[in-house]
């Protein structure tokens, strides 16, 4: 286990080079310079051989002798020392505090050092890639959403938490989940299920599926939070847990899924500490309402901006596996989403105690 | 304590006696009539004396024999019926799913239950008032966000949470927080500090501010959701515990505190279990810019859609005390409004270090 004060080290270390080079470069009279890989589209592809999205080698250069760039150089250099400050203090902040303290008008000008919070984030972005440190080794928080329960023990902040003991509530998963503050302990758990919703999730809980199918339950509120896909990501590396991804029959679910698989596109630069590449899409599957012979009047009909969503995820490198288009042509074909809530038109446990355990069982799952 | 069998066949009770009024209007060959509380702003008046949002005598009535009411009539008892089947199988659900598992073919017609999901939520609405119960005890589950940490220990279906060893993430507040579910065990916090938003919560877990203050700290994801509010009155009402309120120097903020303490004009009907009047305003203040000294780069200019909303609240009964119109009116007349992260400006420390703690101590708050 790397200890806080380690990877602390470590990060301020590459802090304070990055600002050595440019004392350096000053004192050679030369123009200082800072070198980022350049974020974005432009820059990302899907590695095939490790299944997730990959920034590429493309860099882009700030200079401070530029009168576009000069503001953006002095920005990082700002952003920076708040960073390392925040480090040696030992605390955390959320993204948005960042922008609040290191904003002030510019000695002798009218110039404010931001003017809204799109320009600070950027900024964090490119030291998080320069700096090859996550965003919550850089003591950044982001917003937590996201409950967990299970077959399983963690320490978090120093405190034993035994998730098969956390009622109905569960343990509220928080933004930084980093070894340094989240540690495991006793598992017996054989998989994990990951819910996009968190009412779904608490019918899981409630029925305790988790105890009657040896496993850890963990939802993220939606499209999960950084914290959420981090924890995953951990999870299935260091338990060595598969995970199951259950989330509704619709173009922003195998959204969710391909997130939590691949990685993302603005994200690319994190995706081997985030990405599950293994993770299986349990469902809903399009083809569900015929295979389990669901009513008609629980669908829903596709938007436009469905179908056009729909169309530009089959476009991506990622979704190319036949089974993938196959789904998402069937969705396409028959006009139709839909939600996980519709599968109580059978009954209101037919998703813990039939769907779900059946396609585990069957192997029912789209890798 | 009331038992979950209890209070269950209470309402299985109210539920029958609804339907075999029905039962003998068609015996007497009368027209079947169901009354119901009317709701809504015409059926809604703020109560001076218990300082809350109340619901007033207006009735409606719902007849089987009328072609504009008969499906309302019919889709009435339907929902009734689930919520009865619920609570004998004792399992809770989300609100969509009751749509769904409702949801069908009217036989021989082509006629369907429900054309959406916002015909059969007043539905419900109407059986909560009408069966005097609300919806958390007719099994009903609304979303989840919120967590929560302190000086006292809980039990959760079942388990017993040390609210003192939750580490960084903290309890995960449900849906349904009743006391058939959720109990109170060992206390020994003297308030609880309610904050707004989930990433400054976390800045005041990160500092144990509960541990030095003897407190319990609890967020809500911005507009808490029905658990949390149940869960603020329940252990301001059973603890004796005071709530103070920390949310944004908006009129968003404002309302998430009216809320909190008067209950809101939609679930009129539920203020009386919902609402804690004696909530106390702790800020961010209008005022507090000028107070603390901040700097003019960390205000926010209101916008058209701002300056509106603040006037309709102005307007509000339960905004009608002075240092609140006081408030708003300075809101107005600078223009700008505060956010919580404004208060890093000062330092990272200062919200959970001087500017609370100080605030109490002085008794700065709004009533």
């Amino acid at each position: 286990m790397v200890s806080k004060k380690e990877s602390d080290q470590k990060v301020i270390k590459k802090i304070e080079s990055l600002a050595k080079d440019v004392i350096n470069e000053i004192n050679k009279e030369q123009n200082p310079e800072v070198k980022f890989p350049l974020r974005g589209l432009a820059n990302v592809h899907f590695d095939e051989k490790e299944q997730v999205i990959k920034m590429g080698n493309k860099t882009q250069s700030r200079v401070f002798f530029n009168v576009g760039q000069a503001k953006k150089f002095m920005q990082t250099f700002l952003v920076a020392k708040v960073l390392k400050d925040l480090i040696k203090q030992g605390i955390t902040t959320p993204i948005r505090s960042i922008y609040y303290n290191s904003k002030h008008v510019i000695a002798d000008t009218k110039e404010e050092t931001w003017t809204d919070q799109s320009e600070s984030d950027p900024i964090i972005e490119d030291l998080e890639v320069t700096l090859n440190a996550l965003r919550e080794e850089l003591h950044i928080r982001a917003g937590a959403k996201g409950a967990m329960v299970g077959n399983l023990t963690i320490i978090d902040a120093g405190d034993r938490i035994d998730l098969r003991k956390m009622g109905s509530g569960g343990w509220s998963v928080p933004s930084i989940v980093e070894n340094e503050i989240i540690q495991f302990d006793k598992c017996d758990a054989e998989y994990i299920l990951f819910i996009e919703k968190d009412t779904i999730w608490s019918r899981f809980n409630e029925d305790k599926f988790w105890k009657k199918n040896k496993c850890i339950i963990l939802h993220g509120g939606g499209q999960p939070p950084r914290g959420v896909r981090r924890l995953l990501r951990r999870m299935h590396e260091e338990l060595k847990l598969q995970v199951y991804v259950l989330v509704d029959s619709d173009v922003y679910g195998a959204y969710i899924y391909s997130v939590v698989k691949q990685g993302s596109i603005n994200l690319a630069f994190e995706s081997l500490r985030m990405a599950v590449p293994k993770a299986r899409f349990l469902g809903l599957s399009a083809f569900d309402f015929e295979r389990y012979n669901l009513p008609k009047s629980v669908v829903l009909k596709l938007k436009d901006v469905d179908i056009k969503r729909i169309k530009e995820v089959m476009n991506y490198p990622w979704f190319q596996k036949k089974e993938w288009q196959k789904e998402l042509k069937y969705m396409l074909k028959t006009g139709v989403k839909l939600e996980l809530e519709a599968l109580s038109s059978k009954n209101f446990k037919f998703i813990t105690e039939e769907y779900v355990p059946q396609k585990i069982r069957n192997k029912e799952w789209l890798d």
